[in-house]
């Protein structure tokens, strides 16, 4: 259960709200639901004070819902299309999301769904037309039915699912709208080319609104998790370690529990990286900037944080070995760990620098050489349990050891996992997003991201909350 | 990397369809178009032969579909509604989801948004027109910017996003379409009134199909997923402790990754935990079945399946150890595993037939012992240790036995959470759904559910490929 921090936080916030929100808690009276409003108005106050950004959006939503809804009222828009001037509307509160990626996405569906449902549809009426008015509707409803039932399973396929899903659903939207339209309004491409046009409109307004105005790049959030996740899969392990030889303090129990957000975070990743391919070029990411070798750095992050997940387990048995047998392997373990967390936070300066450290390999043969230094001493305990068996002052057995021994390997396994699995991906990533090499050691790694980097870790945390 | 599976699957995929479904790959030439579009349709109905009830799902839309519009065919709709017939059409393809509890949370939300939206509107479309014509626009301008700011802060409220989000966006669309018609429209109430009963034949129209025609029940997916990654749990940790003591075959290696599945389940059990809120009761399954301990069950699996990745890893070095040395825990080990999946076997047994198994004490002790048993055995290492280093005659070090140490180490941590997690959680599952103890030990434990049960293991492949 360690890893389920955000849903354990929906979960508390959802029991702790369950008494009004639940719509099977009987009589509803007028207070009640005055006082369910201003419970969630205080609660969607606080959301946005505490992460402006999210305060942002809400205001860029409702600047670009309040200038669509103008058009209208100025007859600008509604001279034009009539009725169909609503499309407008409609589209902007359905396709602007809060990264400009996930707007995008929504937006670019949207268009070509429409088009091309459009033209198919314009097509079967033509066909159906030529059929007689007697075999007219039976030819469209199979049409539609068959369009339906494709478009329906073809979203089913994984990458249709992760990238054209809205898109399939506007498709069999519009297409039974324009069908079923065409046999009732005489003017049927004069109804599509307003419905396309009107969608239009909304759509660029929300591209121009979510890009120009304080713009969320699903891209940059994802490069910032990718950077944060890899700290705070640092801080745990060295907090982990540091509990194990009672070397921490209260900063770092709290810090034990970071790499959860690493376990946590792998819907958001995905979705994210999904988001950004649809995003133009921004700051230092190209068009085609790698995104999915973010995925990759993640899995490896992810696969870290499950043997972190053991190590930290391994706190509870800390006091069944002797004092004297967890001091002689003290050292040793606080330097290994170190010494990973430092690769860990080197590689994190990497990513969020887009900068090749120089430091790397001098990081990684230090954490080679404490594994190397923590088996030797593993070794001599060898030793010491055949010295005190045989010199019966202080009798060690090997059962007082073994959980020393399981951290110990638990802390070898994950230096092996960094070195296996997160410097290979991130130097894969590096070599694909044709990452610089770094000049100056002295070279402040957050400087090319930029101002976008500040409030870092308060943005994640609000990020993987939400 | 290990947990990636269906990222895995997803990005193979992706990959392999990136050639003909990337936008951005150039000229699109009529014979590209055709294949794509051949190869989405094989894609496609090779998804529907894999799982028959995605193509029952594809069936009921298509059905549903058909019917809407012949309303609008034969006249029955639209003599009544003229043109609002549409947004019955409109909500039978937004509303229309994979499992009852989808269809019902989006239909109950479309409702309920609509209604609400819509008298919030006409209300403040008569305050405002009780302002005079010349501010008329101004309070309906600033209200629709009111409205859309505090409503998309409150979907930032994961209570709020995971229940009714998809309400979010009606009533914000739905406010701002009555609002904006209420400046032109002279019969604003009839236009709301026509708008709500067109939403409202549509999603009966869909709810009924999806109860009455092949359901597809959210509780029923989340109740089999979850006994079906109980033995896929099961399966891994047993292969895995045949595989390190070479005991395993070409089966037992195939069953070793099982545990992956619910590494990546974690997303898709709480998204039917949230559906299967919604739905009646049905079968087994009250109105108010406790589906959020199904959620506790499944937290519990994954910790354990870290673990077991974990533990999977440590195969790499088990040719370390000296054959005598791992004879010498082999026997131990494998009745640990064995009595430890049986532990989980039983549970999944008691989740699916919602039936306490008189059983479970006993295989409980079984495993208690089998970890009893594993602590004496590495005891006596220790003496091993001592002896080979006094006799000489085969010299064994310590660090020849640490891979092994761990290893039994991370099986006796496995069976603690076992006891700790996976016990405890699906005891209070089976106190808080009231299951029924067992009377006899021959009774099939399938029963139950009956027929749904048919093909459990390949629907929960294929559900969690989607």
């Amino acid at each position: 259960m360690a890893n389920e921090h955000t849903l354990d936080c929906i979960i508390g916030i959802g029991n702790r709200s369950l008494e009004i929100l639940e719509p099977e808690t009987g009589f509803v009276s007028w207070a009640r639901l005055m006082a369910l409003f201003k419970r969630l108005l205080t609660k969607a106050c606080d959301h946005g004070i505490d992460d402006p950004r999210k305060m942002f959006h809400c205001l860029k939503v409702g600047a670009a819902l309040t200038i669509v809804s103008l058009f209208y009222y100025i007859r600008l828009l509604y001279d034009g299309f009539g009725g169909n001037a609503l499309w407008a509307l409609m589209t902007v509160v359905v396709v602007f999301e809060y990264t400009v990626g996930g707007t995008l996405y929504k937006s670019l569906n949207r268009i070509g769904a429409t088009t091309l449902a459009g033209f198919l549809a314009l097509g079967s009426h033509w066909i159906a037309s030529q059929a007689g008015h007697r075999f007219e509707p039976v030819i469209m409803e199979i049409s539609l039915f068959v369009i339906a039932l494709v478009t329906t399973l073809s979203r089913f396929i994984p990458v249709v699912k992760a990238r054209y899903d809205y898109g399939c659903t506007i498709f069999i939207l519009t297409y039974g709208l324009v069908l079923v339209s065409g046999y009732r309004v005489e003017k049927l491409m004069d109804v599509a080319m307003q419905r396309l046009s009107t969608i239009m409109i909304g759509t660029f307004l929300c591209i121009i609104i979510s890009i120009l105005v304080c713009p969320i790049w699903a891209g940059i959030e994802l490069h910032l998790l990718i950077a944060c996740n890899m700290d705070k899969l640092a801080n745990s392990l060295e907090s982990c370690v540091a509990e194990y030889f009672s070397d921490g303090d209260e900063e770092s129990k709290k810090r034990l529990q970071d790499y959860r957000f690493v376990l946590s975070s792998k819907a958001s990743e995905e979705s994210m990286a999904e988001f950004a391919r649809w995003e133009p070029a921004h700051g230092p990411f190209g068009f085609k900037h790698p995104w999915k070798n973010y995925i990759k750095v993640g899995s490896s992050l992810r696969s870290c944080a499950y043997c972190i997940e053991t190590l930290v387990s391994c706190l509870d048995s800390r006091h069944q070995v002797p004092e004297t047998i967890r001091n002689h392997l003290r050292a040793s373990c606080l330097s290994l760990s170190s010494s990973s967390s430092n690769v860990i936070r080197v590689l994190s300066t990497t990513v969020s620098s887009m900068t090749r450290s120089n430091q790397t390999d001098n990081v990684i043969k230090e954490m080679k050489d404490a594994v190397q230094e923590s088996q030797n001493n593993l070794k001599t305990l060898s030793g010491i349990l055949i010295r005190s068996h045989e010199e019966q002052v202080m009798k060690y057995e090997l059962q007082d050891i073994i959980p020393l021994v399981t951290f110990v390997s638990l802390l070898i396994e994950i230096s092996s996992r960094i070195e296996g699995g997160i410097v290979k991906t991130v130097e894969e990533l590096a070599h694909s997003a044709e990452f610089e090499q770094s000049e100056d050691e002295m070279d402040l790694p957050m400087a090319h991201v930029g101002s976008k980097i500040v409030g870092k870790e308060e943005n994640m945390i609000a990020l993987q909350r939400v």
